[in-house]
């Protein structure tokens, strides 16, 4: 298994030879987007996800904003800021008709997706694939679509713009078994706080 | 009628004696609060009302936070702050539930009263009383239950503690009929932007 | 003596009856005024003296904007901004030209006053007088020139506006003693920290 | 000459094959560290060399936070941080002495050296050499000792984060001719302003 980056340092993506595979993201609906949005249509370009949840405070201070500026940082690089829905709280107040009243008010242009919700259990699909730890989280995926940086909280510009921009260096295939570098506080905590919210 | 105040001067309440009457809110629910709160209970303390909608990106991210900023700066002094959940869009999810998670979520800890729905149209009652524009908006009342002080959109810290601390000078009772000071943006605009939500 | 307002809590000013007399500030030169600013001038004005060393972080990064946002804020109103440069360290390299064309590039547009250097020792004349414990430091005066408010460090926005708001509001002579409402952080501090620069 | 980054894009350093030499800077004198740095002994590392005057606002306010938070958020990395202070106006307030105590006061932590003033003109050796249109300037050096980026003003920090991580990418020499991509707002201003100092 890779070392996990240290919380506080830079945020350096995973080794590609070190990376086990990651499904892509389940989506039940989509917003600004005529079609679904595909990883697999995506190769070629970092993919950063923003898995948020609409109530989430840090989310709406830090995490979508961040995941806007990353948006209109890198216009005209090959760089896709998707946001995901990962309701695991509140689902009765923050349904699609919510959100999309939540996506018009703060003005949110980059596709948005619903993470599908689990048959059972309040974790919907993809966050529970993916093992994130609540919102806000950000999971960066290389242009071969393998997920190389996995945050849970607050994110420092500085240290995600690197981590993008290492992976915009990486133009050629690389042949690789994937993986997922696991960043998160590790520690438990309640419900939401100035870092995000969590999943128990 | 008095003249207002005019926008980014200082806000000045207006004089006492250039007032007419306002009456108080009305809400169909309360929040942090066991027994609903009147106005008429505040006689003595400077009461801040803080008009906001959970889904107004600037009461969000503005009015909410210096709410409580007030709350906590001036505790212990005779200010007392309400928030009034005066929704006039997107009424079918920002809902009494809706709003209760909100304020869990958030952790806001003054009294929250939802502004009684209108038999008919958008705009709630207390809303339409006072002649709100939009959210957010804070109206300043008196040690008389009077309103001084009215604005709509972002308000300047400085500004606000300024017209609370010269309300609280008043410490006598001044017989005076009452008035509003009606301060805003005066300019159409649609639906939402940094500044605030607008009603038409 | 007056008992000291609780840092953290409302900054309100001392009782006008619990004051004892205050000089004003001594100036040894002055920017951005034609003629020397003097307390006595400005009768029935409220006063923010302003006390800072263009090498305080604290100062350039909290007072010095906040003394333009009062500024700016209360034009119109019987308000006046005064900056005091009450230099007690590095005295050789902040000096009066040194102070110009920090004030040039800052843009500052208050009057600005030098403290005037004592004859033995760091601390400057007024700052000794004062009994300031450091920079960044605000003194309020009321419309009678008492000093009324007192305070070393950050002030929040808020409670500096409540404190103006409630000078303003005396708006009648009041005959008393004069007396200053001293409010530091009480605790020993090297040099400069985020706070502020304190002078031993 | 290559077509320099857009400003307000993603700050894209230049190709490696696109650069022509740029020489290392020279300083008269050094603080924070006890032997000179010199641009030869740090191949293998990203430099980001961050060009500043003591009395400059935006400097003060934007560029030293946001190289010291570079500094914080690569601690570990291969990159170094180097300040310049490049004097080109009020030269007799901005000496070694003054500078010491505001690097005292700032606590700021990298080796900040003093770029060697000119036998004639206001313009410093380095900053003449570098062609720098002011202050704030970043210039960042790849592991060859390559200038590849060159800004004037404000950068964001996402995009200076993606140069520094796209440049610690290129962990194989590349042979090529080395240029400056200069980028820089272009149009003539007047002294000091939000966005920096500008040297006429």
């Amino acid at each position: 298994m890779p070392s996990p980056a240290t919380p506080g340092r830079a945020g350096t993506p995973s080794p590609p030879g070190q990376a086990t595979s990651l499904p892509g993201w389940r989506a039940s609906h989509w917003f600004n987007t005529p079609t679904p949005v595909e990883l697999g249509d995506l190769r070629g370009r970092v993919v950063l996800v923003h898995a948020f949840q609409m109530l989430c405070p840090a989310c709406v201070s830090h995490g979508l904003p961040q995941a806007l500026r990353v948006h209109e940082a890198f216009q005209g690089e090959a760089v896709t800021v998707i946001g995901l829905h990962t309701v695991f709280e509140h689902h009765e107040v923050m349904g699609s008709q919510a959100l999309q009243a939540f996506i018009q008010e703060y003005r949110l242009p980059f596709p948005i997706g619903i993470d599908q919700a689990a048959e059972a259990g309040p974790l919907p699909v993809t966050m529970a694939q993916w093992g994130l730890n609540g919102t806000p989280s950000v999971v960066l995926f290389d242009r071969q679509g393998r997920a190389r940086l996995h945050r849970f909280g607050v994110v420092d510009d500085l240290v995600l713009g690197a981590a993008i921009g290492q992976l915009l260096a990486e133009r050629t295939p690389v042949a690789a078994s994937v993986s997922l570098d696991r960043v998160g506080t590790g520690t438990a905590r309640p419900a939401c706080d100035d870092e995000g919210c969590v999943s128990r």
